[in-house]
């Protein structure tokens, strides 16, 4: 497809004004908007055209964390404790089912659920992948692919033997317009210090984000070595956190954490449903707005959802922290859209692709 | 239609067992379920038949509470403060626009809308609940309809004439087979005491359900004539609080309080998306379980939710009762749907319509 034209549409732009135009078109070209405006405005024509009348245009959504594959697990072992969840069903059923054939089946599987429920990017943390990147460019989507690195419980493979896989995946792909390669050590209890620390020395070499589990749990406290501080302050005192610093979750921060975050420029993703779903609890993302903070917005892995519909996490973000802030002016459907799609770009450092741009 | 056959199906059939029938049929004579079991089992045949391969039956959700014409106000005032919500736009736009014919056009809406997402029977509390009847009969849904009575802020009506209408629209439908009626007194802090000791004696009167807001936020508290006490205690102290009481939110209660709930056996109808929306906050609805008191599940109207998909409400019950209760078997998927489906009909007293029968 050279050109496309789209008309007669209300189209939310989300450029800095937070613009809407009714009655609007785009014009695409060589995949890019190449203009937008007003109908009556156009001054294009195109074999290939739209009436998109009654219809809304927004930027596509970016999915800023999940586990693609694990699509295949879905609705398996609801409502267990995360202790059961993990040891009696999901680590078993990984260890026997998630395969390289599987894990490239799951990913197929997730971004067709993405592109049908709009979301044009996400941000994986998995296994295989370079073999997820294949999948990726033969669909169309767009996708952070970071490998995922645990040191224990489970150990199944040589660290340094998958820091030079990722370093390879970056050589492969350097200036993709559809894949982006990242590095996620899975968490401050998971990853050795060490392994904490050369991962950022890749991501540093490489200009990759940082893509880590933070503050999931209360209970995660007492699992980092240093159980004094944080985990985001562990993090920090390993001078890891910085503007690709991607942490994920942080259900559980405290004002020094944010003081932090906030000093740094890192990035949080927020996954409203999977932190309900898995009680971990609620995050107060209306606190770290409030300070400025980069926050996008994530689906986590379809096990812990049980979908990747963005959608039902704006759904889910807005109305529950209204609720919990007890402040009905909280999360406005303007700032709950732009969670969705710049603020996962801005944490992704992927502004640049996100589709919006001043009217 | 005289009947159906629906062969091939997986039925949940919200029995005492939770019995789950794979591959299941089941025969519809006279409207009513005349008989299901395995498809393989079935000796009935008829020549209007449904191939249910790859589908899931369930009971009709009953929607217990909400105010069905206001889906004319759908996204109208999002986003705002209670104070501002009701005084800036919503009374206005009610004193404005929702006249007899207006309010008929949005039953007409609602109740479409309640069909398409399987909703079979919703508690409706609003106005002109005499020409909400005829549309309830010309669509075939199920309703209780309980006409509103509300003292001040704003008064409009004799309050007598309102208690001749709602005797008079009893009696005329005194054992129809879809329209049930009630009688609604708005809430302890919008109605007079005498008006409200005066329903009271026309529900005993008539066997109709009483149904109330109660406990909606935490400022109700303050509002009530009398404040040294809750308002589900200033209720139990006027002797309104019996086994046909419908409580409707109840996001503030104290132990006091749900111990006279479950003393008096009353009904409590939890609308998750709505106290969200409007920030009032989130009900401890797992302790009403785990208490046994009887808990349904409502939408309320369209302004406060934006929509009336019982669906999108078990999904917020189930998800953020996990949450707050920080444990994932909260609210499992049979809770969920018992609460959207039994829980609503024991609170509403129509056990015997929910569809659901021993397999």
């Amino acid at each position: 497809m050279k050109e496309l034209l789209i008309k007669n549409a209300t189209i939310i732009t989300m450029n800095d004004d937070n613009d809407v135009i009714e009655n609007g078109f785009i014009f695409i070209k060589d995949k890019k908007i190449f203009d937008l405006g007003k109908t009556d405005d156009c001054k294009y024509n195109s074999s290939n055209q739209i009436d998109a009348s009654d219809k809304i245009i927004i930027p596509g959504l970016i999915n800023a964390h999940t586990h693609a594959s694990m699509s295949l697990l879905r609705g398996y072992a609801d409502d267990y404790p995360l202790k059961i969840w993990l040891e009696n069903y999901i680590w078993p059923a990984e260890a026997k089912y998630m395969n390289k054939q599987n894990i490239i089946l799951g990913a197929q599987l997730a971004i067709l659920e993405m592109l049908q429920s709009g979301t044009t990017f996400f941000n994986d943390m998995y296994f295989y992948e370079d073999e997820i990147a294949k999948v990726v460019k033969k669909a169309g989507i767009k996708a952070y692919l970071c490998e995922g690195i645990i040191d224990y419980p489970i150990k199944s493979y040589d660290v340094q033997t998958k820091f030079d896989k990722i370093i390879n995946l970056e050589k492969e792909y350097p200036t993709d317009d559809l894949v982006y390669v990242g590095i996620a050590p899975h968490s401050p209890y998971t990853c050795t210090k060490s392994t904490l620390l050369k991962a950022k020395q890749i991501a540093d070499d490489f200009d990759m984000i940082y893509h880590i589990h933070v503050a999931e749990t209360e209970n995660e406290y007492k699992q980092i070595p240093d159980n004094n501080l944080s985990p985001v302050q562990f993090l920090n005192n390993l001078n890891l956190i910085d503007d690709k610093f991607t942490a994920i979750h942080c259900v559980y921060l405290n004002d020094k954490d944010r003081d932090i975050l906030k000093e740094k420029n890192a990035g949080i993703v927020h996954n409203p449903v999977s932190n309900k779903k898995l009680a971990s609890g609620i995050a107060d993302v209306y606190k770290m707005m409030k300070k400025g903070l980069k926050v996008g917005l994530g689906t986590d892995g379809a096990t812990s959802n049980n979908n990747l519909d963005m959608f039902k996490e704006m759904s889910h973000v807005a109305l529950t922290q209204k609720a919990i802030s007890k402040n009905p002016e909280t999360l406005s459907a303007e700032q709950t859209l732009y969670l969705a799609t710049k603020g996962s770009a801005k944490v992704l450092h992927v502004d640049d692709i996100t589709g919006s741009r001043s009217g």
